[in-house]
């Protein structure tokens, strides 16, 4: 066994502690990582507090991983010691089913393992990233390049494959005008993106002091999220994409849609919201999700961040900053996302 | 002016009563039509008692008609005297707009004019086909095979079309494990478009006693809609058609979707319905909605019914009944198209 620290959430009441743990010697086909940053996900805190239900404690969070390589099990093939890795929101799938064949692990039949919260085959629950060091088979390892920054790259393997994969999917690019609700960790991204492809991009915020970030992100246009500013954009892009992970308004931003139009939800609020079936109906229009992606399609992502330069607008903070940094997500007080220096644990 | 009979709502709390007005002479491009039949559709309900809000009064319903050509303006080409013919839901549209120009009048960018409560440029409003006779432009007059039954011929001008279009547009068909919600007037043209489109059929529905007319449809399954049964569901189907035009959870059935599986929305509920962002991202699901459809392709849906004999199943009544039909829709109680004999005002 290998010891190690992190911090957790010891009941849905609790602030995040340090905690010390365990975790298995790399098997055959897995490899131990060096931590070296973790970025914060808005989902950690809502499953810290148990939001969504089914919150096992300890609970150590953290799916947005960059590390080196620290050893490798006999069988490994793909990394070697060194090496500068990844890991995202799940560490194992079926491999058999369907989806796993046709590069859509996330939809695993036989359902993934989550890097956090998730159930291992012996019955015990997986501990993501706030940690020192993690065991992962390789299949479910990304390359990183040693070209960007390692701090700007942990956000890409959640926040980045999230908004890509909803981009990628359905198309999105040149003369599209899409809107994109919310400038949090995943908006920041879903603006680098969608920018990149070359589509036509709007910023929707409930702050107007975002405008400038936006604008320097490269959104081409602003629109405070208001009532009646909304009903000003009716019928005016092709694409929404939905960032926004507390209770909210689908009604108003599905009327902004063009007639075929798709809003894109990325957030996951833990109430329900309410829908009109006429505001779909009216224009055909269609409301759907995006799940992260797939192994082969997040270091598709990778690469092409290699590629173009794109990274993730970060805040690095130290593991005692934790909970102060939960505190100031859920007031929309981060510039585009925390990353945590685990070397300082 | 033509002095003619109809039927109206006086106010949202009044029965319909027998009603006297008059209609403008047929213009140069215009046609006079007797009515023969007129379909009662569940939105005629919702209309009269103004759930929908914008009901004119005095409101004349009635969008499923079926009738013959009385006179035409001097200009007309496409119609003669003693012609078959029908109307649905619109009776015109700007002509000049990209959707008009593409076939799909019913997304019109200046706006339809319903054939009922919609507004005219002269401010006055339509009154629909519960009357004697209607005055059309020619163009939104479709021809109608004499092949067919015109009573059950009706109900096509709206519940065929509108289920005819989302079955079309979505390409639904061999290969596709369909589940129809709702065995209504809707539901029960679904059924009959679905399976003749080659499409593996489901009925779900809160009557179990509508099990057998499920299958006398054609349907090859039937599910009631219990919340354990349909747990059973889960990840079951390719299309959802949601006919239910009542408040109801579509959680509940979403989750019956495969992963990218679509639910179309046709039914309108007065109320908004919840949506829990989950469901759909964690397989990638979408909603959508149909609106009826456009003037080509109603009339290609009528040649395709012609050909195929399909037809609506419906009740045969006398005008003075059309409350008591009200009462019996609301109940659920019609298999599956009220129609009106025009002829007996």
């Amino acid at each position: 066994m290998i010891q190690t620290e992190g911090y957790a959430a010891l009941s849905n009441a609790s602030e995040l502690v340090p905690f010390s743990f365990e975790r298995e010697e790399p098997q055959q086909n897995e490899v131990l990582i060096d931590i070296l940053y973790c970025g914060i996900c808005h989902a950690d805190i809502h499953q810290c507090k148990n939001e969504y239900g089914g919150t096992q404690y300890s609970f150590v969070p953290g799916h947005e991983i960059v590390g080196r390589i620290n050893s490798i099990g006999r069988n490994v093939t793909k990394f070697s010691r060194g090496e500068l890795v990844g890991v995202g929101y799940f560490i194992n799938s079926c491999g058999h089913c369907a989806n796993c064949l046709s590069h859509e692990e996330q939809f695993c039949d036989n359902g993934i393992t989550p890097t956090q919260n998730g159930m291992l085959s012996d019955g015990s629950i997986t501990k993501g990233g706030y940690s020192k060091c993690i065991v992962v088979n390789e299949n479910y390892v990304l390359k990183v390049s040693e070209k960007l920054n390692p701090i700007a790259v942990a956000p890409l393997l959640c926040a980045g494959i999230t908004t890509y994969s909803a981009l990628k999917h359905n198309g999105i690019g040149k003369k599209h005008k899409v809107a994109i609700l919310g400038l949090g960790g995943l908006g920041h991204m879903a603006v680098k993106f969608a920018v990149s492809f070359g589509a036509d991009v709007t910023v929707i915020s409930s702050s107007a002091n975002k405008e400038e970030s936006a604008r320097r992100l490269g959104s081409h246009h602003f629109i405070l999220a208001d009532k009646e500013i909304l009903k000003s954009q009716s019928e005016n892009y092709d694409f929404i994409i939905d960032t926004i992970s507390v209770k909210h308004d689908y009604n108003l931003y599905l009327n902004c849609l063009k007639k075929d139009g798709t809003m894109i939800l990325l957030g996951v609020p833990p109430e329900a919201s309410v829908l009109e079936a006429h505001v779909l109906i009216s224009h055909r229009r269609k409301i759907t999700g995006s799940f992260i992606g797939g192994i082969k399609e997040t270091q598709e992502m990778l690469d092409y961040c290699a590629e173009h330069s794109i990274v993730s607008d970060v805040e690095l903070i130290c593991p005692q900053y934790i909970n102060s940094a939960f505190d100031r997500i859920l007031k929309g007080d981060v510039k585009y996302r925390f990353v945590i220096d685990m070397s300082k644990i």
